[in-house]
């Protein structure tokens, strides 16, 4: 993590700068710390940002109880916070969190964000893991012609053999120095990563947290 | 794209569904496309949302103008929507954007939640986002010892054989069916990418937009 991005986040939002709206509360949205997807929108008054703010836990207001609510405190699925950010006028937090057990929702879901026309859907996250999303349904429900199927039917050998040559094209690329092929071929090279992982059952979550720690 | 999440999102909320506050709104988070980055929090009427479903750019209600707010219609700043989620209260929306221009703050920058203790710094995205960041900062601002700063100073030829070498060992891994070695051997192939990339400054959206484009 570099020095600029370093901070505890204890003393990264100036409770007096936040604005409160006229029921003395203030909208936080829950944001996972490793692939961005939004978990939940809840909302905090004084007390429960400064409690979250004392314990590197969330806090929030629950406004159906009119009460300080610990998040996980029955569930076990509690908040560490991993960073705070507040918005341009001062009036809505973004708190990056990482969520024990993974669900956010009080449904059994992991994010709150699931209805499409009533029907769940995975919340949206960034472009790999969605892409690993789609890699992985391929490979669990087969699609006649599909690329992603042809990998999976040829096992490791037809799969490594790929990594292999995406690398080797990923090389050719930077060594030619141009740009637009080298953003093609790591796009190659990570979709193929993706498939070898997803033959293994490796969760991309992992990869994350490994890359998470280096930062530090 | 799979099948399940493919959709036109003019369907995906049903307005009836919605539950708007007593003052007729509903918190709307804008979200990008690629990388996961929270870019704002406003609030949207029936109107606003309805709106937004029919043109396919987001629409909010202005609370300070009190009006019908066709955000990007004075910067030029528009936001084409990409999907749309409610929460399990329906009480709030998620809605993931194409950000024209990259930018969705008034101030100018890419994010509205950019404060920490009052001084700018860029909003939290997905893990690999996160690293590029350190990663070019490192390539423009070395910091003695540090080893993404001596593959910088090897040039193309240091970083390219560790592409080789990252490669290699990720089959490797694959070949002994080691879920904890290949998680551990994709990031660091991923890394060792993203220092390729930064080497020949490759903006590492180019490579999620051709992964997106291929999703299709």
């Amino acid at each position: 993590m570099s020095a600029a991005e370093s901070h505890s986040f204890d003393r990264a939002i100036p409770l007096d700068a936040i604005r409160f709206n006229e029921q003395g509360l203030v909208p936080a949205i829950a944001q996972d710390y490793l692939d961005g997807t939004v978990l939940m929108l809840a909302w905090m008054n004084r007390d429960a940002l400064q409690k979250t703010l004392e314990t590197g836990e969330v806090w929030y207001w629950s406004r159906s109880r009119q009460e300080l609510w610990h998040k996980g405190a029955t569930s076990g699925h509690f908040q560490k916070v991993r960073s705070l950010r507040y918005d341009c006028d001062s009036d809505a937090l973004l708190v990056t969190i990482e969520q024990i057990g993974d669900i956010a929702c009080h449904t059994g879901e992991r994010s709150c964000f699931h209805q499409v026309e009533g029907t769940k859907q995975a919340p949206p996250a960034d472009t790999l893991s969605g892409l690993y999303r789609v890699v992985r349904d391929r490979r669990d429900r087969p699609v006649e012609g599909s690329y992603t199927r042809k990998l999976f039917a040829g096992g490791d050998n037809k799969i490594l053999k790929k990594i292999g040559e995406e690398a080797a094209e990923v090389v050719m690329a930077c060594k030619d120095d141009d740009p637009g092929a080298i953003a093609g071929e790591v796009a190659d090279l990570f979709y193929h990563a993706l498939v070898a992982m997803a033959h293994h059952n490796v969760d991309l979550r992992d990869v994350y947290r490994i890359l998470e720690e280096r930062r530090r």
